[in-house]
């Protein structure tokens, strides 16, 4: 594959952030199992529907581009599942997997708020303001979920106080 | 490995960064090289050293707390580097070249900016203040990178449209 000018650079970006959030969406079913909190299983399941969203708004933007929509292998993302997948696997207490799951959890997030940021000002210099408008929506739900993630990560961790397992 | 609390999830969290940052720190001579706006390899050059500030950090951050410095792989980081690798390969044009390179730097930086939030939290709740002060620093340095990069991605786009090619 030779990537010789922005538009290429866009559409192969667009590639690998539509692969990824195809992984997150097959990810998800099971972090919302493993989770042990309501409040996270909630924010989850709710992750999974967004990101569902997420992957119908890329279809969107690959037919304004005149794209066929295809995924391209995002080394990235993989890395970033199988860590929060062995971390799920290698954390015996259910509070502290929970800690850890959001952490992951917010790993993924970061990926993805970097990418569209990243994917919204290439859309703005190539004068595709309608694509940069469609794709600020997903980044706007990431950062969201990413706050929401935080609010829940302190809630956790103050439930582990309270229990001793974090003293 | 078996995580049981929430101070062993910090130190192999902990490690995973810390296997991140001595990758990263062999991943940048080879992206300066093959920057091709001075900005840009400033920027990159100036990455590497406060790269090597974090990781002193991070040694000094195993020494707080007793533990011996050890890294665990780190697969995410992994998997962003080789992506890096791979986009720089198969991009022809010098200044796209370098869009792509700022866009792969960014998720590098975000990662990390993820990891020591997350960290930083988890040392407040452990009662190590000294411990989440030290990682602020390096916090408030990947975030820093981050905005510098945003400019360079501004300068280096304008120049892209200025030629032509990214029209």
């Amino acid at each position: 594959m030779r990537i010789k000018t922005m538009d290429e650079l866009f559409v192969e970006t667009l590639k690998d952030i539509y692969y990824a959030e195809k992984h997150i969406v097959k990810a998800l079913p099971d972090m919302v199992k493993k989770a042990h909190g309501g409040e996270l299983k909630k924010a989850l399941e709710n992750l999974r529907s967004e990101t569902k969203e997420q992957i119908n708004r890329l279809e969107k933007a690959f037919e304004m581009l005149d794209v066929s929509p295809r995924a391209r292998k995002c080394e990235a993302i993989e890395g970033i599942l199988r860590e929060s997948e062995e971390d799920m696997a290698a954390i015996e207490d259910e509070d502290v997997r929970d800690a850890g799951m959001i952490g992951s959890a917010q790993a993924i997030e970061h990926y993805e708020i970097c990418r569209y940021g990243t994917l919204i000002e290439w859309a703005k210099d190539l004068g595709r303001n309608d694509v940069a408008a469609l794709l600020g929506q997903s980044l706007e739900q990431e950062k969201n979920a990413d706050k929401l993630l935080t609010q829940i990560a302190r809630s956790t961790t103050n439930r582990l106080a309270a229990g001793g397992a974090a003293a």
